[in-house]
C-alpha cells in the first residue's frame, strides 16, 4: 500500500504527499482521457473514485454522482471537468478533506481572456482557502510508476532515475513513451501545464530532495519566480544533473507559448545566460533530451574525453572522427607499439588501422575485433563508441548473423575491459519484417545489458560530451 | 540494349559512355564482393563475363581464366584483383580494347605507404596509355539503375532525379539504401575512392550535363583539382542545386580522410567559403543530405517561406515554431477574418486555434481538419508542414484510425489547395509489430503519393529551408 499521508508529513519535503494518495477519484468525463484505465494499468494499489453523473459503475468500479457521495476518505482529485464547475467541485474538496487537485480542466489563463484568467486566479485562491494544492490547469499530472500513478498506456511500472517536470502534457506523455522504448526509467514525472498553483519551483525543489532521482529534466515555456528557480537551479545542479529543453525561444515559439501554457517565454538571451550560470544542461529537442538522459542514467560515468570509435566503416570513421572532435571528445590515434601488435595479426593493412577503427580496412572481423580489443584495453581510453554493421548489411549473405555477432563482442569487449560504451544501431525504419525484427532485438540486448544504443554517431557524441561536460564543472567546483 | 559506345561518342559529354557498356568482365574474387549477383540482380542486359581461375561457371554464367579468353568484346571491367596484379590486367585490358575499369582493388595510396603511391600513379598512367579510364581504386563504382549496373542489393530499379558522387563506397550504398526507402530515386551514383584518374571534377561535370540528373549531391573527402571544382561547382549551382557533405573538416576527420581515401581535406574555413562562394549546400550528415535531396526532388517547390505547421500537440506547436523560425521560415498568424471563420464552428476554442495548428486544442479532429483547410486555402501560406498523431497516439482507443485518418486528409487538404506539403511520421523504431506496420504504411502512403516524410520537425524544416534558400539564391542571380 501506499505511505499514508501522516508517515511523510513530518520527515519529508512538503510536496512527498502528493505522490502518496491512498484513493483518487477523477470527476468528469471517464472515457477520454482515460485516467481511470491509466491508473488501473498502473497498478494503482489505493482505492480509485469514477465520479460522473451519467454512470453508476465504470470499468468494474461503481460510479458516484459527487464526490461527496463517495464512502471513503479521498486524498487525489482528477478534475476533467469544464472550468465553470470547478467552484463547486473545490468547495466539495474543501469538506471532503481533499489534498490535491490535478486539473486536467483548460482553457482558462492560456486563452488569452481576461475573465478566464481571473477565473484561474479565483481556482487556485479557493483551493488554497481550503488547504488544497493544485496541479495545472491545463495539464496531464503524475507518472509515478512505483505508486501506480500514470496518464500514459503502457509505460514500464519499473522505476528509475530521471525526474521529468514538464509543463507540456504532450511532450511528458512522448518523453515517457520513447524514452522508455530506449531503456529510460523515471522516478517520477509531473505534467503541470499553466502552473497556476504548484510551478517549476515547487518540482524543481521536490527534486532536489527526491533520493529516487539522480537525473532531473525539465520542459519548460516560461518561469514564474525567476530568482527562486536561478537559485534553485544552483542548487540542484550542485548535486544531481538537471537537463532543460526551453520552449518559445523564438518570437514565433514564444507566441506559441503564451496560448499553449500562457507563459511569458523570456528572452534566448536570458536562457543562455541561466544555463551558463547555474551549469544546468540545455538540450534544443526531445530526441536530444532522451539522447542526454539515456547517457545520464544508462551509461557507466565515462573517466574523461577519450573514445575509442569502433566499427563504422571507411566515410563512417571519417564520419565518426569530425562527429567526435566536434563535440570535444578526444579521438586518440594509436601508439607505435600497438601498431607493431596489430602488424603480427594484420600484415596486410595494420597500416590503415588506426582510431576510428574501420572495419572496411580489415580485411576480416576476426582482424577487426582483435584490434578492438586492443584499443578497449588501452589505458589511453576512457570510453567506446561502437557501431553495429550497417542496415544494408544485412542484405549480404551472413548479414543477419555478423550483425548479432558485432552486438555480441561489442558487450563482451566492453565488459571484458571495463570500458563504458554507447553503440550506434540504425533506427529500425525498414519495410522489412526480419530487417525491424533484427535491429528491434539488437537494441533491446544492448538496453537491457545497460549500453545505451543511439541512432547515429552525432547523437551518441553530442549526449555524452553533454554528460562529461556536467561531470567536468562539477569537479572544477564552477557551481558550489 | 544499351546504347553502342558509337551512339554516344560525339553527341554525347564525354563521359557518357562509362554508363552503357556493352558487356562487364568481373575479374579476381566472385562472391565477395558480389559484382555478379549485383548486375544480375539490377537486371543488367549486356553479357557478364566473370574472370577467375578457380571456376569455370559461377552463378550460371561461364567463367573465363583470363580476360584474353572472353570470345565477345569487353567494354568495362571490375578489378577485384589485389594490386599487384593489376600491371598485367591493364596489359590484358589495351589488347582487349577495353574503355574503363573500376578498380574495387584497393591498399594502395590510402596506405600512405610510398611504393603503394607510386604503385597507383604507375597504375593510371599504364591504363591512360592504353586509352583506358579508371574509376577508384578503392571505390565501389557505379550505381545505375536504368542501365542494370549495381553494387547494392535490393534497390529500386526505378531511376530517378539524383545523381551522387561519392568518395566512400559505404556512404553511397548507406544513401542508396536508406534513401531509396525514403523515396529517393536516383540517376546515377558513383563511389569513386581514391579518384586517381576520374575524380570529383570529371563527375561533377558529367553531372552538369546530364539530363536525367536534376540534383547533385556529392560526398566529398578532398579535391584534387581546386580551380577547377571551384568553377564547375558555380557551373552546375546555376542549373541545378548541388548538396554537398564534406568528410574529414576536424583534424581528427582530416587524419581518418588520409588514410580513408587518401584526399587532403583542406580546412574548415575554405570549404566554408567554397559553399558560400559557389552556392552549393552543404550538409553535416548522411541524414541531412537524404533531407535535402528529398525536399528537392520528391516534392513540389514552395513559392516562398511561408509554412502552416499542422497537428502537433501544445509542446510540439511550440516546437514546431520554434523550429520554423530557427530554420528561417514564416510562421504567419492567422488574421482577424479566419478566426472569426474559426469561431462559427469551433466556438470553445477558436481563440487557441493559430498557426502552429495545435491538434490538442481543438476538441475533435473534425474541427482540426476543418481549421486545417481554412488555413491551407489561404494565399498567405506557402506550403505546409503537417504532423501525424503521436506514436504514443496508437496506444489510445482508435489511435491506429486515427493515425491513418491524419495521414489521408492530410494528403486530400495539400492536393485540394495545391500547397506543396512534408509531413512528420515518428520513426518506427517501436517494439510492437502492428504500430511498426502501421507506421511504415503510413509513410509509405505519403511517399507514393509525392509527399516527402521525416522524422521529425526540425529535419523538415532545416531541409525545406535549404531549398528555399537556394532558389532564392538563384532568381536573386547571386551565382549566375
Amino acid at each position: 500500500m501506499p505511505l499514508a499521508f501522516s508517515q511523510l508529513e513530518d520527515s519529508q519535503p512538503s510536496l512527498e504527499h502528493i505522490f502518496h494518495p491512498r484513493s483518487v477519484a477523477i470527476v468528469g468525463t471517464l472515457s477520454d482521457p482515460a485516467y481511470v484505465q491509466w491508473l488501473q494499468g498502473a497498478g494503482y494499489r489505493g482505492s480509485i473514485y469514477p465520479v460522473n453523473s451519467s454512470f453508476s459503475e465504470f470499468l468494474g468500479l461503481r460510479a458516484y454522482p459527487s464526490i461527496r457521495d463517495v464512502p471513503g476518505p479521498i486524498d487525489y482529485v482528477i478534475s476533467c471537468l469544464p472550468a465553470r464547475l470547478l467552484p463547486q467541485l473545490i468547495e466539495d474538496c474543501g469538506q471532503k478533506g481533499v489534498r490535491v487537485i490535478q486539473l486536467f480542466t483548460a482553457r482558462m489563463a492560456e486563452t488569452g481572456e481576461s475573465d478566464r484568467i481571473e477565473m484561474e486566479g479565483d481556482i487556485v485562491g479557493r483551493a488554497r482557502r481550503q488547504g488544497i494544492r493544485v496541479i495545472g490547469p491545463n495539464c496531464m499530472g503524475i507518472f509515478y510508476p512505483e505508486g501506480g500513478l500514470s496518464f500514459v498506456f503502457g509505460a514500464p511500472r519499473e522505476s528509475g532515475a530521471v525526474g521529468l517536470l514538464s509543463q507540456s502534457g504532450g511532450n511528458a506523455t512522448e518523453l515517457v513513451c520513447t524514452g522508455s522504448q530506449r531503456g529510460i526509467r523515471f522516478s517520477k514525472v509531473i505534467s503541470y501545464g499553466n502552473g497556476a498553483d504548484l510551478n517549476e519551483c515547487d518540482f524543481l525543489e521536490y527534486f532536489i530532495h527526491d533520493r529516487q532521482t539522480r537525473v532531473i529534466a525539465a520542459y519548460i515555456e516560461g518561469v514564474k519566480e525567476g530568482r527562486r528557480f536561478f537559485n534553485l537551479l544552483r542548487q540542484a545542479t550542485a548535486v544531481k544533473p538537471v537537463v532543460i529543453f526551453k520552449g518559445g525561444r523564438t518570437a514565433a515559439g514564444a507566441e506559441a507559448v503564451a496560448s499553449h501554457t500562457a507563459s511569458l517565454a523570456g528572452t534566448e538571451a536570458v536562457w543562455e545566460a541561466l544555463f551558463r550560470q547555474t551549469g544546468s544542461i540545455p538540450v534544443d529537442s526531445l530526441e536530444e533530451m532522451a539522447d542526454v538522459l539515456l547517457a545520464f542514467s544508462a551509461m557507466a560515468r565515462p573517466g574523461g574525453r577519450r573514445v575509442a570509435c569502433i566499427g563504422a566503416g571507411g566515410g563512417g570513421s571519417v564520419f565518426a572522427a569530425d562527429e567526435c572532435e566536434r563535440a570535444g571528445l578526444v579521438v586518440p590515434r594509436l601508439p607505435p607499439e600497438m601498431r607493431q601488435e596489430i602488424k603480427k595479426f594484420a600484415p596486410e593493412t595494420w597500416l590503415l588501422i588506426n582510431n576510428p577503427l574501420d572495419a572496411s580496412v580489415t580485411g576480416s572481423r576476426d582482424t577487426l575485433f582483435q584490434a578492438a580489443r586492443l584499443v578497449a584495453a588501452w589505458d589511453e581510453i576512457d570510453f567506446l563508441l561502437t557501431v553495429t554493421a550497417p542496415i544494408w548489411g544485412l542484405n549480404l549473405v551472413g548479414g543477419m548473423a555478423d550483425f548479432f555477432r558485432f552486438v555480441d563482442i561489442y558487450m563482451e569487449i566492453a565488459t571484458t575491459y571495463k570500458k563504458p560504451m554507447a553503440v550506434v544501431v540504425p533506427p529500425a525504419n525498414v519495410p522489412e519484417d526480419w530487417k525491424w525484427q533484427a535491429l528491434m532485438e539488437g537494441q533491446r540486448k544492448l538496453s537491457e545489458a545497460g549500453f545505451p544504443v543511439y541512432p547515429s554517431i552525432s547523437r551518441a557524441a553530442r549526449a555524452l560530451s553533454r554528460v562529461l561536460e556536467y561531470h567536468e564543472q562539477l569537479s572544477a567546483g564552477v557551481n558550489i
